[in-house]
């Protein structure tokens, strides 16, 4: 084996080419193996092996810089700088990061998992590169729907502009997580696809030694034209437009290829662009078929390509497509919108449905939520889908164009709350934080699917402003469906448990951690009122005074950002009422970012499971006799 | 005149283009005279005044709709459509509005303030138009500066793609507020500068006749040579590429010219972007000369076009670019990094100083974080100048890339809290609430010049993380300045004023505010202490700890959104430590958006004065003496 014998970049290079195609299959075999188990990204990764080989061939990292766009195609890179024998610990707590590192190793040196930044790194790299007098080269890996994100498109038109030094290898898999929307990817696909660009280059060059020589008034046009055939000839014309060199299209299965475009691209100065064709899933039957299905996968079964799908109820993401078709039936109105996210945000049966009433923008958060401002000023009743984590770009739209307008958008806020194995870059746990300051918008969560159901036909029916329901990513209670779905009044919670000594305030699936610790704690002759705060703004302010007026001690229990959020909120309606006395406590996620793991053993980890509310209270109830300003009594 | 006889758009159909000219002539009189008196966006108006009566000669507003990106650019638009009366109240509390707005007339269909944001809403207004089967058309108006924006970009790629019909005007004046940066600006340069591009479209189609037909195996190559050429010739060959059909460039001063324009764009199916150059501060040669500094301004005396600027302190955004020249002088590391506001910010002079560490990205705000955090992880220290509200467009990227990271990006945050004339777009009232849930981020703010220039240095030498210092858009107080810059303990608030009644906690001008109000208040005989809150992040706990062990009403005094911001988190400090019976009360600003006049006459709207904060005191120390859980005496 001679994957066996590489340990660090360096060791690449004491091979020939030709030599490194049987570690290419090698690598492929293992990432077969290994993610069959721990399960990952395995299409993208699938797609890179030869590109990363080969750009670890031509290049030095550390010393050279790669950044790769979103990152979670660095398996290969993983396998090339020593992690290889990390694999079975794949996205798992303490184990090894789904994406670029810093803290794993020196040859990861930009971490993402959010797309579409790679360009401005590489922008901020060769800017201090250049300050600071040194020579490592910058090379940017970003795929082609990553390209499309906005930011990318700034980075691209600085670039352009300032001509520093720097490689961006756009690996073109004529994908992304869905199917790539948008007029650059037509672009790519006319280049990919006319072949004949490849063979133009150089006839076009004994082609214009036959054009006569033309004199008269057309002489200067005619020579300009001339000299601008060459150019005009060759694929990525928009590329050098914009003032990059186009380099390409390269096939990105092809060793040799590779290695002598990176060394072509050395050659320019200034900012060159690598067009590198690629196959997501690359040399497993299963992926390369249906590489949407492969992006992100589960343990699956090598030979049949059988993914190992727990059984269980349905995620709330299913519940909220079905939903939305249902309601979609009876209203014309309803248009979906997603930023390149159909299949996550459960809309592909949508899609079929209504096809022209679903529109899939590609990564662009933010033309998303300003189109939905305008979509819905014109009548419209846009159901704005998206992950929480991914929301975070669209922050000024909502603050600028949708709330200032006071629009009438649907917000369907996919994995609020921790998210498991993606881990920290892709947490929803802010949005309660970034929004609930924004004037004129109203924030649900539901404890259970048939709550969610009624909180899509309050916001359907809703028609003074902007309305958001988030939902974690996990599966849902499985409680009866109502059949009809009736509005819920807007600010009103719900108390789903009387009790008379402690209150917790809760919303989502922390309605059901807090029902389990009042269980524990009824032994224990301790009375705990459970309420669904299934408002998170407006608050039910006459259950919040009555609450207040009950004596109890109130505890905040929420899986998100203590900072500014529930919690915080309740606090600040308290203060406001003049009734500061009221005794609060906070049960949040602290101030740090939370890496990856299983969901369970993020909440384990901050402390928000029934367990721990339940010494919170023990301890509050045993030892906080005193607090400034009023004594409380143990019971 | 014939200005006085248009009182709506349908007025100016019943005139030839020929008679357009006279009144375009007499609006850009109406518009310097009433802007020498009220100040105003004058040059970007005067820059559009054909282009928007050719608009409204060539289509049908309110049933077509215009949307104008930014909208400081809707002056002639105003005019056109009955509100010419109303100028004298330009940009005046309850006057009219700088921008578009919706409730002034509905010819305003779409509000901005922050750029790039029309495309977008163009795509939504045409998505919605075919979904409900109308045929009404859309039309965006947005400036070569605005079009580099992220989101922008995004929509174009998105419009490219689905072919839906609607006009883009770009309405390129070579610059936006700064000279314009990026490669999509030397792409436009191009085009302007080379006329022959204009000549060249006939010359072409003669050209191509000449050329003899080409036989053997280069026939193929020869033929699709021949069909690209008319296309390769003319300019907007990115924008073609991109899926819109290109027109112009267009003489914006034209008006025929423009008018046939328009005819043409609405022969064309599928989007279509009609390029047109117009000259900024056309017709009043100071603002021609000069268009930056005629972009914004005060009023100013007609003949010599003298700005009569009020004589007072310098503004907060002159001292801290001054007092940047004065570390980047010792630290070679300061890079300054401008999302298109070197003026604005107070770089200019340090541009002049430091060319190379000057980095100007054009409107790309996301970029300009992100690429921050790449400079800082390479070593330097960059500081990232930007409005509070414009850095709303980077939240992302301050989460995901900078925060994540622990980058030691320094955040120059202009413009916090109140900002006037510009009004509800433009508010900085939001960062604390947007960036306070962030880990790992320090966030400053300075009562006065001497400590913003300390709170620099802090910044400088702080190596643990991104650390902010935010100030507000007014003069200076004009303290004397410290000659040696001192690092302040990160988290260290201090007593500005002793006092053992009432504590007052605030930041930045509030603290002068609060100081006014404790005089006041010393009079009645209750003694104040103010606390100057200089971290908002971290809280000095210790000083939080003994404020409430003196048993004093606490405020919490803000010009910020009162959710989620430094009273949100004085009130989650108590919690956290048990302490929840400490009175508390919040002054900051309600949950609404706060529109145009004076920043005077906006604290007064939301109370944020010294009458305000000793009658707030009055009154809880006279009515308030029963909270709940704790009685508290009046002294």
């Amino acid at each position: 084996m001679l994957l066996s014998q590489i340990h660090e970049p360096n060791d690449l290079k004491q091979y020939s080419i030709e030599q490194l195609e049987p570690i290419a299959a090698e690598i492929r075999q293992f990432l077969i193996e290994k993610l069959s188990m721990t399960g990952g990204h395995l299409a993208s990764n699938l797609g890179v092996v030869e590109l990363t080989i080969a750009l670890h061939y031509c290049y030095n990292s550390p010393k050279d810089k790669f950044i790769f766009d979103v990152g979670h195609q660095a398996y290969v890179h993983k396998i090339l700088t020593g992690r290889k024998d990390r694999f079975d610990t794949l996205r798992k707590h303490n184990g090894l990061c789904g994406f670029v590192k810093r803290c794993e190793s020196e040859h990861d040196v930009w971490e993402a998992g959010h797309s579409s930044t790679s360009l401005s790194a590489a922008m901020g790299m060769a800017l201090a590169r250049d300050l600071k007098g040194e020579d490592n080269k910058v090379v940017a890996i970003i795929g082609d729907g990553a390209l499309t994100g906005g930011m990318a498109l700034e980075a691209l038109n600085h670039i352009g502009h300032e001509q520093k030094d720097l490689m961006v290898v756009l690996n073109d898999n004529e994908m992304s997580i869905a199917p790539n929307v948008g007029a650059m990817h037509n672009y790519l696909t006319k280049i990919r696809s006319d072949r004949n660009y490849l063979r133009a280059k150089d006839e076009v060059e004994q082609l214009l030694k036959k054009i006569p020589a033309i004199g008269g008034k057309l002489a200067k046009t005619a020579e300009r034209l001339k000299d601008s055939l060459k150019y005009m000839m060759v694929p990525g014309v928009l590329f050098e437009e914009l003032g990059l060199t186009y380099l390409g299209p390269v096939d990105g299965h092809d060793l040799a290829g590779l290695v002598d475009a990176f060394n072509q691209a050395n050659n320019v100065s200034g900012p060159v662009l690598v067009h590198v064709l690629t196959t997501k899933g690359k040399g497993y039957t299963p992926a390369e078929k249906d590489s949407h299905k492969w992006h992100g996968i589960t343990p699956y079964k090598i030979e049949s390509g059988q993914l190992l799908k727990a059984v269980g109820n349905p995620m709330y993401t299913e519940v909220f497509g079905q939903t939305l078709i249902e309601l979609a039936e009876k209203d014309q109105r309803i248009v979906a919108v997603t930023p390149a996210m159909p299949g996550g945000s459960g809309l592909v049966k949508f899609a079929e449905r209504f096809p022209d009433r679903m529109i899939d923008v590609g990564i662009a958060e933010q033309h998303a939520a300003t189109m939905c401002a305008a979509l819905a000023m014109e009548g419209m009743k846009p159901v704005y889908a998206v992950y929480s984590t991914f929301m975070q770009r669209a922050y000024d739209q909502i603050v600028h164009d949708i709330c200032r307008h006071n629009a009438n958008v649907m917000f369907a806020i996919d994995r609020a709350g921790f998210v498991g194995a993606d881990g920290e870059t892709h947490q929803g746990v802010y949005d309660i934080a970034f929004m609930r300051h924004i004037p004129n918008i109203v924030l649900m969560m539901p404890k259970d699917e048939n709550e969610l159901r009624h909180m899509m036909k309050t916001a359907l029916e809703y028609n003074d402003g902007p309305i958001a329901y988030r939902y974690p990513r996990v599966n849902v209670p499985g409680v009866p469906l109502d059949k009809e779905l009736v509005p819920i009044p807007i600010g009103s919670w719900e108390k789903v448990r009387e009790g008379d000594q402690v209150a917790i305030i809760s919303a989502g699936p922390m309605v059901q951690v807090a029902e389990e610790a009042a269980e524990v704690l009824k032994k224990d002759g301790v009375n705990v009122a459970v309420v669904n705060a299934r408002f998170l703004k407006p608050l039910d302010d006459s259950m919040l005074l009555s609450l207040a007026n009950a004596g109890t001690q109130l505890i905040v229990l929420e899986e998100a950002s203590q900072a500014g959020s529930l919690g915080s909120a309740v606090l600040e309606f308290y203060a406001e009422q003049g009734l500061s006395g009221v005794d609060v406590s906070l049960m949040g996620i602290p101030d740090r970012f939370i890496e990856h793991g299983s969901i369970k053993e993020q909440l384990e980890e901050v402390g928000l499971t029934a367990e721990a509310v339940v010494k919170e209270i023990q301890q509050h109830r045993a030892e906080h006799q005193f607090t400034f300003g009023k004594k409380v009594k143990p019971s």
